[in-house]
């Protein structure tokens, strides 16, 4: 990913600290935050100083490098940042593997992170296929780099097309709670493609008008039947979708899949705080005494889903 | 509708003077904004003391009143506040012709004032038909008291439903840009109605999860074929709504379908600053290079419509 010109990742480990972009920060002002200890892994994931399944996979291996010394202890206090992230318990079991293996704990997670950039960057190469030149293409929340510490899912073919010299726009939701939609807009914005901010509500009607020709979004778990659970509002933008046969695929490494779940009946959604709805940047936008009901997920069925643009290949519906 | 326990209605005329509920002020506090003069009730409804299409034609009707003297300068100034509005032109037409028969300009101006209540009261005896014991009702945007006066539109149903002492819930998009949920939800407290404030994406999540027995909206304008417009994201909600089998209905007076256009694809739609989405109460939350595309409005097919609830009875699919 590029920043202001340079390339960069959502985090890196160096000298027995992870260094994260600080995402709470964004897209205002480019931050550091620095975990020298796993109880502060631990806070970089839970407070989404680092978010998106594959970087916080990348920042657990790295939190069991910080908690090497007492691993039994470090893995329970990285399963219990982020319930509904898969990627963390695959990541942390890696890790607890390798060790026992008695591989080297710092090779072994900068093994997995560069494994997760190559497979990230082969989503993009697999999907920038289906990139049409003059296409418009939506995208929901934030599915990029800096979720998956480089290129990113949903957004990888965007980048591998823009830099074959693609033209094309995107619209990317403004992702109510949390607006991870500024999050995607900032990634376009620093490398250079075209992209307009819209309304979460405003999705349908420019997919009625015809000013949609595709949909890609990333995907935090995936069932063995091809349900996949995602940001809030993923659903809906599948479901009106597909009622303007508009075709919509979901980016995600084979990581994602998760076989040991049947269909998306079985994924827990998590309740998240109703500060994430009711305060932007610090700013309260509701009453105290507002009742918030605030689900970060929800999963959609894979009859929504045109097709998974994974890092083997584009798989057609499952 | 009910203001720390007390009637009350969006606005008033006593003694020479109109009293508004301050909606620039709500949901944070609640206080009244007095216009003495024409100058200071035009000014209310430009710089929106006062909102929503009914309660703008109450306010230019009493403006008139106000105003009898020269009442050709009084409907110039008036005509000035919002030239989009149509219910404001309707208003001071009336109010001319009243006076020009020689009509008692306060009878007149209550007259009005009192058929738009009576009517959106009758749309909530209409409608609290439709409300079982223990529902989980949705609803978009504010089609309130604080928008017609009193009762409402989308909300009579629930006032009225309410005071015959059923238990229902409603959940009230937030209704990204200007996030008119929130009117919604200062109404619903005030009244005691159990409710819980969601983000827009979470509406399906609930839909498809069961936890939402019908829709409610209002609507801004209706054609003939039942084809309707209203606030960005209302065309997103019926189309899942449909999906989920939910029934969805759109509560509006008789007065709001236009009989001069026969389908939806005949409304145009208002494209709005980019400032109603990257600032919320003088607090910007987007950089400033941020794009932004932001349609007000949408058009929702009558495909999607279960019926419509208006003052006289309700109609089925047009």
């Amino acid at each position: 990913m590029k920043i202001n010109g340079e390339d960069k990742k959502a985090l890196w480990f160096e000298k027995n600290k992870i260094v994260f972009i600080d995402q709470r920060k964004l897209p205002y002002k480019i931050e550091y935050f620095t975990a020298k200890t796993v109880e502060e892994c631990a806070f970089a994931i839970k407070d989404m100083v680092v978010r998106g399944a594959p970087a916080i996979g990348a920042a657990a291996v790295y939190g069991m490098v910080l908690g090497k010394e007492n691993l039994e202890r470090t893995a329970e206090i990285l399963r219990k940042t982020r319930p509904t992230a898969y990627d963390l318990f695959y990541a942390i079991d890696y890790m607890l593997n390798e060790i026992k293996e008695g591989k080297d704990p710092l090779d072994s997670a900068n093994r997995y992170v560069n494994d997760i950039i190559d497979r990230c960057h082969r989503i993009g190469i697999n999907g920038e296929k289906l990139i049409k030149e003059g296409m418009k293409i939506l995208t929901h929340c934030n599915a990029g780099a800096l979720a998956t510490v480089d290129w990113g899912t949903a957004l990888a073919p965007f980048y591998v097309a823009h830099r074959k010299g693609k033209k094309f726009f995107v619209y990317a939701d403004e992702t109510r709670p949390r607006c991870q939609g500024l999050l995607t807009d900032w990634e376009l914005e620093q490398e250079g493609i075209d992209h307009a901010v819209i309304a979460d509500n405003a999705a349908g009607y420019f997919m009625r008008k015809g000013e949609i020709d595709m949909v890609i979004t990333g995907a935090d778990r995936i069932a063995s039947n091809g349900d996949f659970a995602n940001k809030i509002g993923t659903y809906e933008k599948a479901v009106v979708a597909h009622e303007n046969n508009i075709p919509f695929y979901v980016a995600a490494p084979i990581s994602t899949f998760d076989k040991t779940i049947k269909g998306g009946e079985e994924i827990e959604i998590e309740e998240r705080s109703r500060e994430e709805l009711s305060i932007i940047n610090n700013h309260k936008i509701m009453p105290d005494w507002t009742r918030v009901c605030n689900p970060a997920f929800d999963v959609t069925p894979k009859e929504y889903v045109t097709g998974y643009i994974t890092e083997e290949k584009i798989m057609e519906k499952l």
